[in-house]
């Protein structure tokens, strides 16, 4: 089917409309927004096996995958629903006044979060569902108080189509301001920009390739009113092998990446794409092991064309630099639609001379960095771009001895795991989905987990307020029953 | 005294110290940085009368207000003091483990806030203690593990050396790592600029005019690596006066607001530059009585002969748009380093139609925008630029009564204030002092009170750390006892 490109006056119309649905939407409690969402979540899942059967077919990615990502969209839109349901994530203030007080009386002051505005959201080529039209940004944003304006992905623009159905079938349900979400289609640059460049728009969530990511970053700072942009975009999640105990472990950990780094195709942004580690006889038994798993994992079909012909582009590169040499490729070769897993490895030295590999290649690719020892190790942690995460393989005694390598890697990257593999996102109040640059472009926000929300919200504080006029959170008896500090203490009664 | 600029080798040099001091800094309790904090107020306190004597004769500011400034720095570094000791304020998130989750077990996953790295702070002319160099931008990055580079702003290069001294003895006196806090001058923009540009720093923070703001707004984001500018630039503060009500408050009204206008020549950020009002008879009462207050007012000297000119530039040009009319000015003229008080008007058509009137005019003016009814002066409000604040003038009844402009005002500012003035800023936890562009260059951030240690810090999360490796905030048995959210529970035992 063909989905056509929005004009740029479908672009401003869906804009005005989102405005207008924003001076009422921001005002319902969070009962109602909750009612919403999770009529989301219902009419997702009334969508069936259609909906999987559609995103199959245009993404490429098996059954379960899909439905274990439609759980997860499902899932998120239901914990956005608790959240504010409940109503402590405003982050509630209350500091009486103090009339008496010389030189000068002190005002009633009283501060929560409220939504920034209309948040414009581009979808995940690698999350058809739940990095996509209802995934983590528009969930967190419609929850916070604003409403959405997707483009919708045109690698799974009928998915999208489906999805964009099920959220306006759950505003008439719940009888939500019709504009509060926006779906319109975009192969063309030009579309996402007009959404950028509006002046209604307040933010903008996106989740994919470094370039676009970017762009739409330097879009958004040359605007005459410049917007926060929320780009998740490139991480090559450094996994460090500590030399002493992986002479006990190196078989656990060389299944353990394996199956990391081939999942889904490699298409993840927490994909381990670069293994660190010291050149000795235990690394060079993880390595047999990892290629005797990776020779054996078939080839898989990449999420479309486009990413299928950059990776093969980017691998070949790869192997091309000084110093480079394939260890192990899947002896299921594929086509020019298929992504080999490949390992590939590098001397130190080599590494740190060249940029280029320390470049994202999205798909089933990691490269090996050989160390000397634990300085040239440390050394190669130090020089790190901004990750989404970074993994420590090694004992816990290990890890104390060189805490100095912990203390390096924490700046670095946004999630830090111990014996354990970067690929699995668990969505939890503690997630945090984020990092320095450039794996996103603003590392003090997470775009998985309950945080998420708060892209989208900015403190205002009331100063003076008779009671009537405050908001509900904000009011001296606290109807809600909600979390605030007050005087300086955290309470709830 | 001739304070010279640093050359751009001492700005490298000053930054490299500053990273060094942060990788020893950021691992300090809450308890050892607020030793250091409290050390900070200490020795500006020692400093005794001869700061005082040099803050007047570099600002022209009188004495009591600059020992009230004094108050307020040293106030300011104990209230951080305080909140780091106490130590909640890291936001601490524990989700234990599920090993019987299925499909997959679920892992520990907890999460804290972590300073972002060194931090250069550009401070205020107009505030050469509390927002300048030991300011709120510098307390609150120290208090958040960030090493901290001032520049010294020119206008006040005595005073700022001064307090850096303060700062450097308190370091050496409680054992900090010398680096962790550089003092630079530099007159010439080029300082500046190195300064933000340099991949050692992390933050900046900025306090002074739009055009220097947005300045290193742009620098900061043309970066290989972008860093966050948290710049408070441009605010007219507009005061909203609802008509019912006026006819008996206008009295008390117009001494409250001629007092704002004029305090401290005008020269706050929150200076009300823009009253907005119904054009009817308890209006002219409003005026006439503004007039009488206005007029006695003196002209005062103000803080460099650089925001002198600029106010006598600005004032003739705003008075000279079309439609606007010069209600009073005070009968003492002043000289050319002095600024009169000043009232004009201007019909709302006006208002709307030209753009440079919704400018700033810093210093102690204030521009009346007449309106013919309430469905203007909404019109009017919702064109305003962003604000730090917008004031409403009215009964509780008549605000409620008129909520669609309570609706709309909240998103151009960032702080309201019912039957108040926008000077006077409190520093409590519910303070917010920031606003949407351009009154500052993030809105989701508070330059004063707790939470503007929040700009200077970003979440990090622990995945699968053995207890022994996790930082004491996130330890089981919660070492530090502080509020913490547990598996989904806030809890403090």
């Amino acid at each position: 089917m063909e989905y056509k490109d929005a004009t740029i006056e479908e672009v401003d119309q869906a804009m005005r409309e989102s405005q207008v649905a924003f001076l009422s939407y921001k005002n319902l409690s969070g009962k109602k927004k909750a009612e919403f969402l999770r009529a989301v979540a219902d009419e997702i899942e009334a969508l069936g096996s259609s909906l999987i059967e559609m995103a199959m077919s245009e993404t490429n990615l098996p059954e379960a995958r899909v439905a274990g990502e439609r759980a997860r969209t499902t899932g998120h839109c239901r914990m956005f629903a608790d959240l504010v349901e409940e109503g402590s994530w405003v982050d509630a203030r209350v500091d009486h006044a103090q009339p008496e007080r010389t030189p000068a009386p002190r005002p009633d002051l009283r501060k929560m979060l409220v939504p920034i505005g209309p948040v414009v959201v581009f979808g995940a080529a690698n999350f058809p569902l739940a990095y996509s039209t209802a995934g983590g940004d528009t969930a967190s944003a419609l929850a916070a108080g604003c409403p959405v304006i997707v483009k919708a992905h045109p690698a799974h623009a009928g998915t999208s189509t489906m999805v964009a159905e099920a959220i306006k079938k759950a505003i008439t349900k719940t009888g939500m301001p019709q504009g509060v979400f926006q779906h319109l289609h975009g192969k063309n640059f030009a579309v996402g920009q007009a959404l950028v460049m509006h002046t209604i728009t307040k933010a903008v969530g996106f989740t994919g390739s470094l370039v676009g990511g970017k762009a739409l970053f330097d879009l958004a700072n040359k605007r005459p009113v410049p917007i926060p942009v929320f780009a998740e975009m490139s991480s090559i999640n450094p996994v460090y092998l500590l030399p002493e105990s992986l002479g006990a472990t190196f078989e656990k950990t060389a299944s353990m990446l394996a199956a990391s780094i081939t999942q889904s195709v490699g298409q993840f942004c927490t994909n381990p794409g670069l293994i660190i580690a010291i050149d000795n006889e235990a690394l060079k038994k993880f390595i047999a092991k990892l290629s005797e798993e990776i020779s054996k994992i078939p080839a898989g079909k990449m999420l479309h064309p486009g990413i299928a012909d950059n990776f093969h582009r980017r691998l070949k590169e790869s192997l091309q630099q000084k110093g480079v040499t394939i260890e192990t490729q899947s002896t299921d070769e594929g086509s020019n639609l298929y992504g080999r897993p490949t390992i590939a490895s590098v001397p130190a030295q080599e590494f740190i001379k060249n940029p280029l590999l320390a470049e994202e290649v999205f798909g089933p690719f990691s490269l090996i960095v050989k160390c000397r020892d634990l300085t040239e190790l440390t050394s190669v942690a130090s020089r790190m771009h901004g990750q989404l995460t970074s993994s420590l393989i090694g004992s816990e005694d290990e890890i104390q001895n060189h805490s100095s390598l912990l203390n390096v890697i924490v700046e670095k990257a946004g999630r830090l795991i111990v014996n354990g593999v970067p690929t699995g996102v668990e969505v939890v109040p503690s997630q945090n989905h984020g990092g320095p640059f450039p794996s996103t472009t603003d590392s003090r926000f997470t775009a998985v987990g309950t945080d998420a929300i708060k892209r989208f919200v900015r403190p205002v504080a009331f100063q003076n307020f008779p009671n009537a006029l405050l908001p509900a959170e904000l009011k001296e008896e606290n109807p809600l029953k909600i979390w605030r500090m007050k005087n300086g203490t955290l309470q709830k009664a």
